[in-house]
């Protein structure tokens, strides 16, 4: 595809993904960690402003002086910006503003695609801009984690979009198609490669490529099924302080957790809210929406334990880059299936650190990955509400270990 | 004029408070002490539905069984409510239900009203009716002070309106008439009555009428205007603390309060936000959005002090209820002028109690103003923002010592 | 009594009340709020050596240049202090250094004492030698009070001292006198006077006197009693929020308030800490440790009200000030008896405020009491811990409405 | 040496450590991470009480039914216990009485070892005995850490001990020999074992020893030191944002880092608080007390990183366990020399993780280390505060990467 049709497609979804939701919904931040859809909007175009058109096209003038200071996500080089908690009082500018934004903004970067000839300043703009497009399928992702956590704590649990495509209606949890046993796969010892070999695309994060030395090891062909996780709350999971790492069993008790999140018991049952909303939990879909911290006790429980990201790698490093994505439309994990990919994220037991070799970027894009090389885990693999195309088998996830908004679930590991 | 004229004018009168913002605007929660506008116009539609509909026509269905929990603010007696921190969190209903909400509740008062019979059940539904219309005349003016606080925080400093009324605009500062020098007028000391006689429409908390002693007394027959607030700014006021109550000094240390709510400096000048947005202090124009703390230290470096709320009810006593309210249109202070109302609500020096004899109504609506008497101060006169109509000489407003978003102003008392 | 012999008496009853403490019991403070044995035997040796020393005796070298940042407890007119909460993290001075830093202190002082001759500068610093003796009694039940709560929070509920007085024995509860029905005495409305009239000591802000007009009212005879409290616990007191102030409510959520400090149940009977360990509920002593909100919610319960500080005043001004003080070093309530003075503190409905007239003294003294005229209740009457002599019935004792661990009770009030 | 000299040897060792205190001084708690001396002393007798004696010795009696609550760290699996933040306020028991504590564990102690007969429970016990030993090792560390966070903290910045050791005085700042410039060592990629092998004894976190591949690297042959610090504190170190990991920026904004911990300005001149007071900061000493993330800070300023556990332990394989530890009896870095062990712990840029194959032992004592494996970060090569002998290369210690008042330092590693 030539890159201006995909920056097309990669910009239209962004605002297809928005289109189902009132004005209103769009500036709903239902905590700190996430975001009002305008700001996802706002912010992935003045990515683009900032980071290709302000160097590439010296002479266009910034669409608004202080959109800066409104969309700048964490950028420390580029200036100062809002707290992040109170994106979501911002009314101004609209939400039509807003979608102004991004047309000027657009016709801006294809203007400049159209004359660009090629030379170095140009050539480091181009690849800025795919960095743009990725950048942008990420905040696609949030979006819809986000959206889902603004609506799904709102009392009347409402949906996301009035009309449920079909494949959702087929994907009820009492048609649902049983998964089967757990069954692990196994990998040798051995040396093994790592990371991405520069190939094509891929964030920093994710190179130098390198070696290492794996143990033998076992994995899980699937993920973990919300049966299987009822099995560890039926045992008391959440009650056990044997089962959990310190500083999880210190969530637990702080914020009550009881079950994943967006669970709830009605009548006895355990539902569940998804983007089309509540609705019985299906047993043989995956687990979803549990922190790392729930992962790692369950696997405890299981007699198992996480895979490190690297024993992920080495498993997804052989096969292709298929699964469940977000161009399904479905937003929701179907029934769990062999593979390393899509339907949830899984939690690595590894936190998140540099690479041997790593050194971030000079420049205020050197500020997208490296710096949060501290306390958060790394998570594989992608979910159902990552667009399709973006993932690979060297990408890098990250998150707190007690984030439980994300599209994240489990897999197991285990020593040979 | 009838009842349901009055009941039509004024719900009419909150609408169109609402009507210059857009459906974003209306959900911006600035703090968990402001409402959104959608919210204010939602819950006093559910004060009738539930305090007036719901005894008076036992068989009118609720509009939505989960609009309870959404807009009961504080009442107990009601039943469980959202947190107040998340009524900006809520993109549904929208705004257009809300509206809807509004004709549904409206639509059902007229045809009670239109059918009432005048039995017992109907006089008390009748009264707590006219305790609604008082109530949402409280709520016009919230609305408008939450709304500054929302729209005067985002980095825009956007207006409220569009077209600014002539009257703002011929009182732009520089035109304004000079604000004389403070004079004072003297009361004797005696036995004086407070609060109401129980003829017409007051609140509970103006009663029982009462006698009381008074030192003999001088007031100031205007506010304190920004130009005197400004020389206790340059003479150091908020450095000082042999000036400051002990709380308040801790107010100015860890909020770094160094002028009045909404003033900030640009170029040298000092500026502040009005609802028709940023313009430069008026000199001669009462000071606003000072914080009981403030408004007590101003007094005592002036070597003056705050009146009681009955020195200023005696001095209110005798006068026509007049000056400058929310009929204007114009949402900001003119130039001081003498008289004991409008513009600017006067900080007392009185903690907010119960007069003597004074016990809440039985049920829910003895939780309107009973429940909230500690740790509140007395504000006294109306404002700009306040309905025109809607106060007396007896009328009591309270916030707590270090609250500032609302129009609150200073009148100095000293001893005779 | 030699003005010599008052102060050597005064200090040395400071230095007894702590003897029965080990160093390591005089360091411990359980929060913010309370302060370490140790540091009060230091800050009111700190107030003479600052306040009367340093004025009177220029030459007199500070005992020690760090000990102002230590021991200054809050005159910010004085210079900067040591985080309240942090007071306890300090061993050094040790409790041997503070008791030299006292004798050195007492030394100098009668020293200067033997040696002064009546002119101005001797005179004001012998009235504020006597105001330092209020002060330092002030600091004596503050000094148990702050006892009680560091060791009744111990797992082990240690006594404050090993050899109980008889007194204390012959004062168990089963043994107990009981209190009779409860008696209201009535009084008459009218003007009366209110203040301290000038003649002998007083704090500054039991004054000036002035009148105030008191509508009729009743005063219960005696405090209410544990007994009458319990069936205030039983009838539901601390789940029905119709009995409570909002602000109230907020704290009995919050910090789970059940029943008063102190009390918990064991094997079924409730039991209360005294200092001199666990024991027993007296079902006829006045109930203590209770927040100005429980002793609100109790008297709606009981269909009646606080007394106003002025009623509490009227009733008082025309008997003895005689009860249970902390002569009789038994340190807790004995049986309920008829009279306005000790066994407990009692809330009134008044906010703490200056009278009509006040205007607190220049300087940094002008600190003591003025600056914390908000957000605070006043109570009246003295308790079991307050030192014989102290009171007065002009005195003024505050508290903010939630403070617990006060000897604070509740006497009743109605309207005629 | 025989078990039960070695018994006697560490016991006594921390009870030397903890004499120059006063009972005042052993019970200061700075905050919730540290805790007071006497609380070390009686945690480590109740580890040998509850681990030791109770399985080995049935019917021994507990010294005390509440010393559980009280002395339990954060064993889940033996009960509850006080909130860790509430340890310094505990006065009851006294010091004397934690004295007789440990004198009765130690002589049922040793009654037992005399006693046993070499079964398998008491083979068991044994282990447990040297696990003790080794754990109240760390706790002679941590003690002296919290000490001097506790005396450190207090305006007079006193001094541990009167009588200051020899080796102190002859190492004063200006007597030191100059650090030579940071020399690298280099290390071939390749295969590499780590973790301990299982001869002698170790913690569970230091194993199952693995294979870890490793890729080229150079470590430098001593720590930083002060005079290196400097130079990046005067390049502004502490106020460029792209120096630091998102996470440490925040704590330099939130908490004002501008400086290792300890150090103050004084006249113009830098100074660290030691155990033996306040002095000049000693250029050529390894910089002490830094957080993980000013170590990282630091070394990205240096064109360096830290280095990875593994690697660091490739580089102490070879080597003996010497440097400079707390046999000296000197609690203070001497000049930074060559090795890889003593002075100061060094941060690595390891997340705390099980090791391939680790599994908790079953039972309490499974929660020894296990379960603190998340958010923290791995020390290496110990300090001037450990315990001779008490090291190995092998040995993790870990704490958050916020951390300060531990005797940590950088290492400077690079890529080949």
């Amino acid at each position: 595809m030539r890159l201006i049709d995909r920056y097309r497609a990669v910009r239209a979804r962004t605002v297809a993904l928005a289109a189902p939701l009132s004005p209103e919904d769009q500036m709903v931040q239902s905590m700190p960690d996430a975001s009002p859809t305008k700001w996802h909007l706002a912010h992935t175009t003045w990515f683009f402003e900032t980071f290709v058109l302000a160097p590439a096209v010296p002479d266009h003038p910034p669409a608004d002086a202080g959109y800066g200071f409104l969309f700048n996500s964490y950028y420390e080089g580029v200036g100062r910006r809002i707290e992040r908690g109170r994106r979501g009082q911002l009314s101004r500018p609209s939400l039509a503003e807003v979608h102004a934004y991004r047309r000027q903004v657009d016709d801006a970067v294809e203007d400049w695609l159209a004359s660009e000839r090629g030379d170095s300043r140009d050539r480091a703009g181009l690849a800025t801009l795919v960095l743009g497009l990725h950048h942008e399928q990420q905040h696609q992702e949030l979006l819809l984690t986000d959206v889902k956590h603004g609506l799904g704590l709102q009392p009347g649990r409402p949906a996301y979009r009035a009309d449920v495509p079909n494949a959702t209606l087929t994907a009820a949890p009492q048609r649902q198609a049983a998964a089967g046993p757990t069954r692990f796969r196994a990998f040798e010892e051995g040396i093994v490669s790592i990371g991405h070999d520069g190939g094509g695309f891929a964030f920093d994060n994710e190179g130098p490529r390198h070696r290492a030395f794996l143990q033998a090891f076992e994995l899980s062909e699937r993920p973990v099924t919300c049966r299987e996780y009822l099995a560890f709350m039926k045992d008391d999971g959440y009650a056990r302080a044997e089962l959990w790492l310190s500083e999880g069993w210190r969530h637990v008790q702080l914020e009550g957790w009881r079950a994943p999140l967006y669970w709830e018991r009605r009548d006895g049952e355990w539902m569940t809210y998804t983007l089309d909303g509540l609705r019985p939990v299906g047993l043989d879909e995956p687990v979803a929406h549990v922190s790392h911290f729930e992962a790692d006790a369950f696997a405890r429980w299981a007699g198992a334990r996480l895979p490190t990201e690297q024993e992920w790698e080495r498993a997804a490093a052989d096969g292709p880059v298929t699964g469940h994505f977000a161009d399904s439309d479905r937003f929701h994990p179907g029934s769990a299936t062999s593979g390393m990919f899509g339907d949830v994220w899984q939690w690595t037991a590894s936190a998140y650190g540099p690479y041997p070799g790593f050194r971030a970027p000079a420049g205020a894009l050197g500020e997208y990955n490296g710096k949060f090389m501290s306390s958060q885990m790394v998570l594989r693999g992608g979910s159902c509400l990552t667009p399709a195309g973006h993932l690979r088998a060297t990408y890098r996830n990250f998150f707190p270990p007690e984030a439980r908004w994300q599209m994240s679930g489990i897999r197991l590991a285990r020593d040979a």
